[in-house]
């Protein structure tokens, strides 16, 4: 699945994005996805001790069989803002309820932005009015909304597809604080197939799994993290059987495209890099694995510098946690083989870094000998691009 | 216990420092310390499971009371080089032990540079012969040791102390893959005082917990990391009872000053960064706080913007894993409370920004509720200049 040049729509849903001031370059930063039908809707959400208040909102809330809209706000996490914080989630939701004729509790809040700020209330009540009459089913308008959820992303994430008689919309945003742990990054998915809500919720979390907590820009789990899909039914009865096995599947690829543009988009970033980790006693141990190599700020430095400096990898993998043997292990850089049972290879150094140098695109292969679980996670490369962005955010 | 600009050497010790080759810059690069009788010696070792040869090699022998002499080299960290490697340390042993006059196992290796490279014996060899003659007492062949065992240092890391009759001398190298975990970058402690093999191991353990186990550039736990320490007892009786806490405090302090060192000269930074993590349950806890704290990129970005975006801090302990409640925390940036008890203050961020641009030195404080337990932890800031460096080391 890549992402549409033309996007198709789930029946019942309707979209808008508007400048409601809130990013101080005046960009679009308010998203507002309706429903006009009540949705069976599933949610994950990060597993920070410090979680934001509109992600409390939402985990009080779902799963539930009664969403009817997403307010999304850019340029302010309202994360760390304690009980005023939490009070400007309800608010934002009535006011929200107000404009679309439906209760607070069946609006979903979501923000990404700077931590520590209150919600300039004001500018999000005004945002939300502008934004109710603009909602529209037309693609632009699922384009324009996905824009206004970005924060430093340098492009949209959306994915779509029909199926069966069904379709799915996704769209997502994430370039930095990017280390999902059992959670993600903003991702909003939405379909017309009619599925209960303890299903969305059973087939959502697997897809999580696979995808967004499978991707890391530099392993700062954000406050903010979250996924949420809404099915409206209005595609026909409800699915059950190799229907709804269809459908997981989609959800699944959809979730993957979105979490490898987020890895492919991290901030600063020059390369794209998967990780293959095979040979594991289970699939945690390979996550635990791909993770530490993909947050070493030595290995992403040493592929941002088209360096094959393997050593780097080996060693982020040794001390992961995992007790291995050094002659369990195996490394293939771009299919060349460079560390074989625990000895170097001989292979062209010159080659492989010019290889690394021309190609976007990164593979790194860890091959170990305890079992027969693997993973595929994907990260960037670190660059002094990153710095320059992160050194000067708020200020 | 600050760098000494007058060296005290204990009694028994001898080092020179030569340049081998094995750097291809042509620097000094191989360092010896040699003692005139068998000493008491300790260490502690890196816990990644990819572990370099010298470390194997060492590991095997120590706490043991026979040893004579330690051969460092720098620009090859001889790790992940199999069993071609583990037969290079040995040669490198007995090349040492026949210049000196003992046996192989009297002599300890430890190496640090580029991992994944196979030792070039034939300079090593040499660089042995030219360094067993240059062998002294004289503090500036210590100072010449202590520069041979660095790679991307900016400075040499000793300290010297004499007290009670004995005197204690160590040195250290470290800037970057500087994450410790139950072990340490390499550090070199001698004394005359006379201690048992046990004893010195027990005292040792405790002071590196405190020091190089608090300590970390970007988290990447090194394969070489080792700290040795050797006791000639050449001072007089073994020491007991208050002599000997003395001589445990005085090893401690000294092992927080190299460790301090090896933070404030992290690769390319312009912060060293002390954190101060208050109120938990256990040390272990306190650890795990301050490491997610320092390790972030996000954090040591803003600091290295002078940006007080203190979100990214509380963010990053509420990923560490510790089970706290928001309204637990309270965190002070340089002496300004900013967030207390779960809420933002109205603090002054452009004064608190000019303040962190002001100073090298940063000091976090993170107050939980949770108990009694502290840790300090230092760190440094994470910039432009570190991915340069980091972007072309081997190739």
């Amino acid at each position: 699945m890549s992402e549409a040049s033309s996007i198709v729509v789930p029946k019942g849903f309707r979209a808008s994005g508007v400048k409601a001031g809130v990013k101080p370059s005046g960009g679009l930063d308010l998203a507002l996805i309706a429903s006009d039908v009540p949705c069976s809707a599933a949610g994950t959400f990060t597993t920070n001790r410090v979680c934001a208040a509109p992600v409390k909102w939402c985990r009080d809330i779902v799963p539930t069989d009664g969403v009817r809209a997403i307010v999304v706000n850019a340029g302010n996490a309202n994360a760390a803002t304690g009980a005023q914080g939490e009070a400007n989630v309800r608010r934002t939701a009535e006011s929200a309820a107000a404009l679309i004729g439906c209760d607070a509790r069946q609006v979903l809040i979501a923000s990404t932005g700077v931590i520590g700020h209150q919600l300039p209330m004001e500018k999000i009540e005004a945002g939300l009015r502008a934004a109710a009459p603009a909602l529209s089913a037309d693609a632009e308008s699922f384009r324009t909304a996905a824009q206004a959820i970005l924060t430093t992303d340098t492009r949209t994430k959306i994915v779509s597809e029909s199926r069966d008689g069904w379709a799915l919309f996704g769209m997502a945003k994430g370039a930095a604080m990017i280390g999902p742990r059992m959670a993600t990054m903003l991702a909003f998915l939405t379909t017309d197939a009619r599925v209960s809500p303890m299903t969305l919720k059973s087939i959502l979390s697997e897809s999580v799994e696979e995808s967004f907590n499978c991707v890391s820009v530099e392993g700062h789990t954000s406050t903010n993290d979250t996924v949420l899909l809404l099915a409206s039914g209005l595609a026909g009865d409800e699915l059950s059987g190799a229907g709804l096995d269809r459908f997981a599947a989609t959800l699944h690829d959809a979730c993957q495209t979105l979490a490898q543009e987020m890895a492919a988009d991290g901030e600063g970033s020059t390369h794209f890099i998967a990780i293959d980790v095979e040979g594991c006693t289970d699939r945690e141990e390979a996550r635990t694995l791909a993770r530490a190599v993909a947050d070493s700020p030595l290995v992403k430095t040493a592929i941002h510098g088209a360096d094959p400096n393997w050593g780097r990898i080996v060693s982020a993998a040794g001390y992961a946690g995992i007790p291995f043997e050094e002659n369990e292990l195996s490394l293939w850089i771009n299919g060349v083989c460079v560390y074989d049972h625990g000895t170097p290879t001989a292979f062209d150094a010159n080659a492989l870094s010019s290889n690394l140098r021309a190609n976007r695109d990164v593979h790194l292969r860890l091959l170990f000998q305890r079992g027969d679980a693997s993973i595929r996670f994907w990260t960037c490369d670190l660059t002094a691009e990153y710095v320059h962005l992160n050194a000067d955010y708020t200020t």
